[in-house]
């Protein structure tokens, strides 16, 4: 074993507010392990994630009561959600690791048949399901008999592409529901892992039916960081995300939406990237927040995207935090206008 | 759906050599599913892997005969090293996701209980099966009676502690047997996943039991790319592999050991890193070589290390590809001399 001289510091990780640490220590106590994941262990889907508890202070605590959506509904677009990711997960599991055509779109992203087909899927789903509904997909955009609607599913069938490609399981699956503007709902779906996080506001987040939660960090200099690619910062967006990345104690690259996920599950602490489109982002939000999170733009304010027939793709500058201390200071160093 | 005029260009990966087409296609016709593979699907071990087809040249062919280690010894060794992946796996297992203190070693690289208690298991099994083999280990450096030895157990228990730590399965273990200064045994161990990669002289490399082959790319410019991490470049070698990386189709980043077991699949084209230590790559040459692929140095050498009592853990830069083409494209690329 090393001895104590051997070593420059120690630090104990998962330090969860009080409020959670029951809950999260009886999550974890039994073997993780995937292949008994996707089967025994944990409940696979449940229809409505149980109301958060008294103790757990919930940034999106109350909003969905404000905003109009009854409880009963929220269940019923659950309900749907969850059948959308298992039709993803579907398509995507067959073609994971098999022979299939790369395409490059206009923008030189890749896109492949797994990416149309999953989309297609949960489409027919929600028009099946809620016809009034809109639609805006990575793929085919913006879909619905009107120009606009209140509620809009907001739909990436598979954020992470390239990872996908490349036989790497950290991609996923992003459904997100929004109601007049505000996500109400959100997924990210790991499907060759089995994982499913789920946010609903009001509630606290689940992954497979498990409530989570986001982990304490009292400053940047002890903070995991997660961003997908270096190549992702252009310009200023570059040394704006040096001037964080020089501060925090890790940083670590590749990991796509799976990250957002590791810390609304309180494994990371702060994720952070440039260029994010609503698809990829809009879904994090319920997740994030109902794990005890922060997601914001880099000016620390919340994402404003009108999705409609004419919306174009903005892009979003996206910090997420499992602390609102670490959130804070990476805003501070960010020093985004 | 895209129209046609929306594509940029096609590619087809996948192209396998013919000699491999069948064999892999057979592999992956059926759907992959994690939970399954561990379970159900592929066999879980083989105590030895089968010896190569007359139609696929491997790189590390009749090599085996040259060394004087019989086809009967290297069974054995391969069945002692799949306890050995057992066992740390096991322990791994316990700890993935869960609370568990981070220690930084004096170079402040991280290591934990998991990386410590994984290589005392693998340790154990070694000295009880081989007593007068050495170990050299991540954690604790050179075991044996002797000075040196003909066969050297080479091990990492967690190569990518930070992917362990913050909760992203693509760690791995490593393990290589050296006979005389040369690896003839290499397994990567995914313990979450299940699934292990195993390479071993003279034969054909396999993925939890079935014969895997890397992929043809006859062009840097056609090559998916992977390294762990933009920081682990320093000076001249950050230099040299931005010749490389602004020439490739993608650069993708963080997957850890997990790229180079990719690559030997056919999922990557091309894993280059700086920095890497004796017991971070020696597994990886059976692994690759058995696989149809190629590993060197920057020079296109072989590595060369002699492991002994007095072994510093010297550094190495690695070029990994599954085709010879892209290998030399990338080695006249990083211009290393």
């Amino acid at each position: 074993m090393l001895s104590q001289s051997q070593f420059v510091s120690l630090n104990r990780i998962n330090s969860l507010p009080l409020s959670s640490s029951i809950s999260v220590r009886k999550i974890f106590s039994d073997s993780l392990d995937f292949p008994h994941l996707g089967i025994n262990s944990f409940p696979r889907i449940k229809l409505s994630s149980p109301k958060m508890s008294l103790n757990c202070v919930v940034s999106n605590e109350a909003e969905i009561d404000d905003l109009g959506v009854e409880d009963s509904e929220l269940d019923e677009f659950a309900a749907v959600a969850n059948k959308l990711a298992d039709a993803a997960g579907d398509v995507i599991r067959k073609y994971f690791r098999k022979s299939f055509d790369i395409l490059d779109k206009e923008d030189l992203s890749p896109v492949t048949i797994a990416d149309q087909l999953a989309e297609e899927s949960m489409v027919k789903i929600i028009q099946e399901n809620f016809p009034s509904h809109a639609i805006y997909g990575e793929e085919r955009g913006w879909r619905c008999k009107e120009e606009t609607a209140d509620y809009v599913w907001v739909l990436d069938p598979i954020d992470g592409t390239k990872s996908f490609i490349t036989g790497k399981p950290v991609f996923g699956t992003l459904i997100a529901l929004l109601y007049k503007g505000k996500p109400i709902l959100g997924i990210i779906d790991q499907p060759v892992l089995r994982e499913r996080w789920t946010g609903l506001s009001g509630r606290r987040t689940t992954l497979n039916g498990q409530e989570i939660s986001t982990r304490s960090c009292s400053s940047l200099s002890k903070a995991y960081l997660y961003t997908t690619s270096p190549h992702l910062f252009e310009g200023d967006a570059e040394i704006a995300f040096a001037r964080v990345r020089s501060k925090v104690k890790v940083p670590l690259y590749g990991c796509d939406c799976y990250a957002y996920a590791l810390l609304a599950s309180g494994f990371v602490d702060l994720v952070i990237e440039s260029g994010l489109k609503p698809y990829d982002f809009l879904s994090l939000v319920p997740v994030i927040e109902g794990a005890g999170g922060t997601i914001t733009d880099w000016t620390g304010q919340q994402f404003n995207w009108k999705a409609s027939a004419g919306s174009p793709a903005t892009s979003f500058n996206v910090v997420a935090a499992g602390d609102k201390q670490v959130h804070q200071q990476a805003l501070d160093a960010l020093q985004w206008q």
